[in-house]
This record gives C-alpha cells, sequence and structure tokens, in this order.
C-alpha cells in the first residue's frame, strides 16, 4: 500500500471514531434519559481523546513523514497539484492535532460535555452563578489551548482561525464595520417608517403535526434525502454529520411561532444538504470535509434567507400553507404575508432575529469574546457586559440571563471563535447566490414553481464537491470572481428592505 | 494506584467502549436513516474491535497478573475471599478475549453488523438465498472461534458457554428432555380439552397510543426508572444497556393484537429492571454485570409470564384496561380475559408463542444449532429442516422462510447457543418466583393491589446487586435451596393449565 493510501485508510478510522463521537452528542441531546448525563459525559471524553491519539498517531504521523515535511507542513514537490493540496490539508489538521497534549483534548472532552449539561441546566432556572465555574474552567482551558497552538496577531486570532481558517480578527472587524457602518442607519430607517407588518399572523395556533409536515415537504423538495439523513425534534436545532450517508438535523416546533420552527428547519437543511453532498469517496480526508464554519453557515442561511423568506419561494409555497392552516391564513394575501416573515425587530434571542438585525447579535459577541480571551474580563462580569451591549447594539435590554448571555450553547462547549463563522455565513452567501443566478437559467422564476433541485444541485456541484480543495477565501474568489466583502450582503438587505418598508 | 484500582479503571474504559457499541446497535435498531448500513457496519466493527484490543492490552494484563495466574486463573491465595472471586471472573473475560486475534474479532464485528442489515431485507423479501452465503461465512468463524477459545466435550459446548457459563449440552439435553416429558402430554390434554378462550377478544382494534400509555404505566408500577432508561418501538423488542443510569427498552405494538405488544413491553421491562438494578459502584467489573443470559432472561420471564399473565397482575390492571378499551372490553369479565391471554396454541413464531408451546420453539433450535455446529449441516439445508421439525415439535409448517427459518435476528449476529438460554430462563423464574413468594409477605395481594415495588425490590437485593458474584447454578443453589431442575417449572404450568383448560 503507498504511503497515501495508507494515510487516507487511517484517515478513514480517524472519520470513525469523530462520527461515533458524534452520535453520542446527537443522542444526549435528542433521546438519552436525562440520569445518563455523567455516564455519557465519560463515553464522549473516551471516544474523543481516542480520535485524537488516533489522529497524532503512527498510523498517520509515518505515511503523512513520507508525503510533507512534519515540520513546515511543505509537500513533497514531487507530488501532483493536488495531492499536495491533501497532504497539506491533512498536515493542517495533523499538526494542530499534535499540538495538544493527550490528557488535555480528555480532560476538555469531559469538561465540555459536563458543561453543556450543567448549562441547560442553569439557563432552565436562569441561574448565572451555576454555570460560571465551568465557564470559568473552560477559558483557563481555551488560554491552554492557544499556548499549545501558539498566539497568532492575538490569542482570540488563534482561536477563530479553528473555525474559520485563514480568516484573522483584524479581517473580521473590517467586514463588521463596513456592515455596521450601513446596517445601523438601515435599521433606523426601518424603524422610522413605522410600518405595521403583520406580525401576530404567525403567531397563532399553527399545530405542531402539520407543520412538522410542511416544513418535512420543503426538505424533501431541497433534495435532503431521507434515506441518509433524518430529522428529530430537539430543544437546540442542529446539524450532525457522520457519514455523506448519515447526516442528520434536528428542528424545533413552537405552536404559536410558525416562523421559528420553518426558518429552523430550512436552515438546518441547508446544512444538511452541504454533508450530503460531500464526496464519500473522499470520507475522512479533507477533500471530503466542508471548507469552513463560515462557508457551512453560508449554506444554512442561503436556504433559510435567501431562498426561504423570497417571494419567489412564497409565490409557491403559500397556496399549499394556506390549504394546510386556512382558519389563520386563507384571508391572508401573499404581500401581506410575506411583509410578516420578513419583519426587522430587534429582540432579545439571536436564534429568533431577522437577518438584518442578526448581525448586530453577532457583533457583539465578538467583541465580548476578545475581551474574555484576549483581555482576561472575569467570567462573572459577563452577564452585566451583555446586557450592556444589548442596550448599545440593539436598544433592547435581557430580562433575566436565560435570555441574555445564557442563551447560546456554544461557550459550554468551548467554541470562542464560533459565532463570527455565522455573520460570514450571511457576507458568503449572497456573493454565492448571485452567482447561482448568473448560472442557472431563469432562477427565481424555477424557485417560484417548487424547482428547488436545480439550486441543490449547482450548490453541490460548484462548492459541496469540492470538500477543502479550496479555502473559504479562494472559494469565493474563484467562484464570483471577487473576494469577498460586505458590499453584496449590504445591496441585498438595503434592496429588500426598503420595498418591504416603503423607504 | 494498587493493581486492582488499575485493573478496575481501566476495566471501566473498556466498558465505555463496549457501551458506545451498544448505542451504535441501538441507533441501528431505531433510528439510522436505511442508507447509512455500511459506514454503520464500519463503526461498529471499528468500537467492537477496539473494545477487544483494550481489554486484552496491557491496561488489564498487567495488574491482572499481579492479581492471579494468567495462565489458569487462580488467584493469588493473599487475596480475601470476594477479591479472589472477582478477579478470577475478570480473568475468565480476559482469558477468552485473548485467545481471539484481533483481526478475527474486526472481521466477524464488521461481518455480522452488515448480516444483520441483509437478514432483515432477507425476512422482508422471503428471501433465504439472499442471507445465506451471510451465513455460511458466520458459521466458518463460528468455527474458527471455538478453534482459538479450545473445544470443550462439543464445539457447541463451547458456544453456549459463552451465553450460559458452565452449562453443558449434555445438561440442556437433560433438562429438556424432563421438560419434553411432561409437556408434549400436557399441550396434547390441552388440544384434546376443546376448550375456546375467546383469543379474538386480543385482536380487535386497540388504538397504538393506548396501549402505549398502558404499557408504560405497568413499567412504571413495575419500578422501570424513566430517569435512567427509555423506551422506544422497534421491529425486534430488545433491551441495551449502557450504564445502570441508561438502559433502553424497546417493544412492538400491533394495533389488532393486544397481547404482543403488552407482553414485550413487559418482557424487555424485566430485563430492563434487571440492568438497573446493578451496582454502578462496580460498574465495567464482573460484579456490576448480569451472571448469564439465562439468568437475564429469567428476570424478563419473570416479570412477562409469572406475573403479567396471572390472576393477581389482572385483578388490579384489568379494570383499568376496560376503562381504556371499553367498546372491547366491557362486556369481558376477568376470567374470561384471563383465559384469552393464556391460551395455549402452537403457531409458527417464537416471539409470539405461549408459555407452554415456547420452549418447543427452543428446543428445535437447539437441535438445529447442534448440528450446523457439531456436524457441519450445510447452511443450504436449514429451511427444509426446520420446516420438518415444526411439523414434528409443533404440528405445524411454516408457509414461507420469513415465518420458518428466517424469524429470528440470532444467527446474523453469530448468536450459536444463545438460544437455550431462552428455555433456561423459563426453568430459573419459578424456582425464582416460588422463593419470592416464601420471602415477601402476602405477594400475591399485593400484587392484586397493584404493589410490584416490593417484587422489585426483592429481586434486586437478592439478584440483580449480586452482580456474578454466583454463577447461574450457584444462584439458584443459594437461593431456593435446590439445584436447578425442570419441576418447578412443570408443576407451575400443569397447575395453572390444568385450571384454565379444566383437564
Amino acid at each position: 500500500m503507498s504511503a497515501l493510501e495508507a494515510l487516507k485508510a487511517e484517515l478513514r478510522v480517524v472519520a470513525r471514531l469523530r462520527s461515533t463521537a458524534s452520535l453520542l452528542h446527537w443522542d444526549q441531546e435528542t433521546h438519552m434519559p436525562s440520569g445518563a448525563g455523567a455516564a455519557r459525559a465519560d463515553q464522549i471524553a473516551l471516544i474523543e481523546s481516542l480520535t485524537h491519539e488516533r489522529l497524532v498517531g503512527d498510523g498517520v504521523r509515518r505515511p503523512l513523514a513520507e508525503l510533507v515535511d512534519l515540520d513546515s507542513g511543505k509537500p513533497d514537490p514531487a507530488l501532483d497539484e493536488e495531492t499536495a493540496r491533501l497532504v497539506h490539508e491533512i498536515w493542517r489538521d495533523y499538526h494542530q492535532a499534535a499540538a495538544l497534549p493527550a490528557d488535555f483534548v480528555e480532560d476538555y472532552a469531559r469538561l465540555t460535555a459536563r458543561a453543556q449539561q450543567v448549562w441547560a441546566q442553569s439557563r432552565k432556572d436562569n441561574d448565572f452563578n451555576a454555570f460560571a465555574p465551568y465557564l470559568e474552567k473552560i477559558v483557563a482551558m481555551k488560554h491552554r489551548e492557544v499556548e499549545y497552538l501558539g498566539k497568532k496577531e492575538t490569542a482570540y486570532d488563534t482561536l477563530l482561525d479553528q473555525f474559520e481558517p485563514g480568516m484573522t480578527s483584524a479581517e473580521v472587524t473590517r467586514l463588521f464595520d463596513s456592515v455596521k457602518r450601513r446596517l445601523v442607519p438601515l435599521i433606523q430607517a426601518i424603524r422610522d417608517a413605522g410600518v405595521d407588518t403583520r406580525q401576530e399572523i404567525l403567531k397563532q395556533s399553527y399545530p405542531k403535526d402539520k407543520q412538522w409536515q410542511f416544513g418535512l415537504q420543503v426538505l424533501k423538495d431541497m433534495g435532503y434525502d431521507l434515506d441518509r439523513g433524518r430529522q428529530d425534534v430537539s430543544a437546540h436545532p442542529f446539524t450532525i454529520d457522520m457519514h455523506p450517508t448519515d447526516v442528520r438535523i434536528t428542528t424545533r416546533i413552537d405552536e404559536h411561532d410558525f416562523l421559528s420552527g420553518f426558518s429552523s428547519t430550512v436552515h438546518e437543511g441547508g446544512h444538511g444538504l452541504y454533508e450530503q453532498g460531500l464526496d464519500p469517496e473522499w470520507y475522512g480526508t479533507p477533500f471530503g470535509q466542508a471548507i469552513s464554519y463560515g462557508i457551512h453557515e453560508s449554506q444554512s442561511r442561503l436556504w433559510e434567507n435567501l431562498v426561504g423568506l423570497s417571494k419567489p419561494f412564497w409565490r409557491h409555497y403559500y397556496p399549499r400553507l394556506q390549504a394546510l392552516f386556512p382558519e389563520n391564513l386563507q384571508t391572508v394575501d401573499l404581500d401581506t404575508f410575506y411583509r410578516a416573515i420578513n419583519t426587522v425587530k430587534p429582540s432579545l434571542i439571536r436564534v429568533d432575529a431577522d437577518e438584518a438585525t442578526y448581525n448586530l447579535h453577532i457583533m457583539l459577541r465578538f467583541e465580548i469574546e476578545k475581551k474574555v480571551i484576549n483581555d482576561g474580563l472575569p467570567v462573572r462580569e459577563l452577564p452585566e457586559l451583555w446586557n450592556r451591549k444589548m442596550e448599545e447594539y440593539l436598544g433592547v435590554r435581557p430580562d433575566s440571563d436565560a435570555n441574555g448571555v445564557l442563551q447560546d450553547v456554544h461557550w459550554s462547549f468551548g467554541g470562542f471563535g464560533y459565532f463570527p463563522t455565522y455573520a460570514l455565513g450571511n457576507l458568503y452567501n449572497v456573493p454565492i447566490m448571485n452567482q447561482a443566478r448568473k448560472e442557472i437559467e431563469d432562477l427565481e422564476e424555477k424557485i417560484a414553481s417548487g424547482n428547488l433541485l436545480e439550486l441543490r444541485e449547482w450548490l453541490r456541484n460548484r462548492l459541496h464537491r469540492l470538500g477543502r480543495r479550496k479555502t473559504a477565501s479562494e472559494l469565493i474568489q474563484d467562484l464570483t470572481g471577487s473576494p469577498l466583502s460586505a458590499e453584496p450582503f449590504m445591496e441585498y438587505l438595503e434592496t429588500k428592505y426598503r420595498e418591504i418598508y416603503g423607504i
């Protein structure tokens, strides 16, 4: 067996271990009995440490050393371009993992598995103090992690790079500033317009089983393959991939909030399509993996916002929705419904935010995270800082920590550096969609006739199947002919909301 | 850390790996997307081979070598009696695992994971030929396994010993012959009695959600802890344990067969109580494990048959069942219902068989398995032999292989030697229940007033908490004062069915 084949075989083993940890996590969020938390944390810690052990073990290192220089990551000059790319990306993963001691990995996995359970309870009890000791330990471990990995421009940059390879906090700041410059006046203008978008239409009673049925139909139309995936209900919607043949999404359904369940179904469906679209031939290797968290988020938000909140989409689906919920919608026309689902209104909860104010929720988190990681802000001061920033950015003050600093799961698994990728997803997805419009003839008409498959095929061929053959910035440059900027996204928002709000 | 502590810590790791494989299996049967079979087989093979690797690795061997002689299993004479027992049982597991080469374990795990999927499809398609090549490979691997483990009196004895340690096929034959001598005439007398037990009462429409609700209430009353377990629906009911805090059972519900769902719920509930009753302090060690498959089955059958099909039980529950299904049951009195659920009638499917004819299904399998394993009977000849034996034992001939040789999952996971433990469970459970009646004052009256918890507590203290401190035969001897025999079981059957059928 060649070194390359040996390396790929061993990486498939690593992927199988990782996907087993994924099942342990998925089950924890969907089906696990409440009393099993401690035993589950032990299982997860074990499998994650075995994954790490294997990734940095001889089975990877020996063949990899025949293909790249292990210190620099420079591929053997004799390799063809594609293989050189592949082994360099493998080296990147190996190098990062090898920097972390095994006991650190196991302690970290056990701490965060437990911390997620504690966080869920703290949030339920509105008790930040119960969670704070865990968060303090996590922050301390993140600092150790940065030491092991090597500090980039700032400690936070080291963490950000794990979620969005190649991205820096300086670049995020530049992009976010461009957004803010145009977004803040847009939101102000929307508020000043004083238009009643009749959101109450969405807050009537929508029986859960019919919501489920409608969401599932849209997923099928999007081409989400239920023989290679499934949908469940969980408190916090998420997507988990084990293999392109086993990609699972979850959603939540609120009887009195149609948009909440619909959006999360389509959002997670977008993530799911990316994972189902990865090439199984390359399973376990970078060419069978998603590019970055930001690109992943571009796929969920493209479907959730650019498709699922668009007029063409509802030209097709609105009559069907009316037929399903006649008592709620038969007297509501399409334009009214369209305005209702596109209401812009500052609110407390990120996951319920509209696509305009959403970005302010992210900017706030980005700033707080930098303070915690770079400036040593004590964890105990987080609730107050959170509330102050909410007032500053969104003009609303949380009535409780549960609706404030405790609302997101991310810090409980140590995901500092994750949040910016949500807003980056917004910035990525507009140029991608603009390109799809150029390359797919009459895309809007197709969507308006319920044909979503052509868009999925285009995304699959132009993006999903690439795996990590390109970085996020290379992908955007090559696909759209321009580097990433905030302009297309802001153009999109301004055009859409000026029309809706008559600005 | 002492050798004993180091050993226990490493065995907990082994148990966490094994329990992770259990989750992969559980998920495969309950929630896994249909297209994920191949990827799942790879995951299971990996985790099972890692489990094996760890069990025979230095982490176990080194401390174990300080406590027992690794060749003979003889404990260090300086150890106290309990510890000596513990390390001997650990050695037993170690010794058996160490006899199997790692690549054999991995190949076996992958083959059987896949074979279970193929079996399920073959059964659906009524196509034995699709399954036969897998079964041939499995039989070939069982022969290799026997060579590795060392042949006992017969090859089949080696396999039987894995499910029922200390049991021999000669002893099983002796016990089964004693049963047969009295059972065949009893079944003949029942047939001759010509009593109509009005089974059609149970075949009316029983809406599934109400069946589920009733079964769940009984489980709760039995003391099955839903914070440390759950119930799901699967094609074939089973119990899977990951930890005493995470014990899951499944059931099936047939709208037109009340007894099928009720029996499997209570049956698996009995298994579940055993696992929930194990001592978590000893997790991963033999003292935190069930004694044998036969003793496990005694617990499920005790609840299913000796409690769940008894008059006292239904004195309490029947009025509640009538209230739940008035249109089916309001004109049916308790005695009539009791006779209906205790109908004895030879039939094709083991899992649907009544408690009398059930044992004939097992005897047939025991004989066939011995022919396959000891006498080299070709797999292709199984369907015909099966059908012939069915006629001989039960007087019915399967209309299809799906209802014949393909009905059970066991051979697809290589479980040759497993079936006898089902009938042994019947033989064990009657003396155990007789002892409970002696030690719990007014047990029948307690059951008749819906108090099932006292029985569970007794079983927990006298049996579940012991783990493998005793073998099955020691347990029965110590608990009941007599060695295992077929007499108590046959006494029970004859008394019960003579009354029901007026013989």
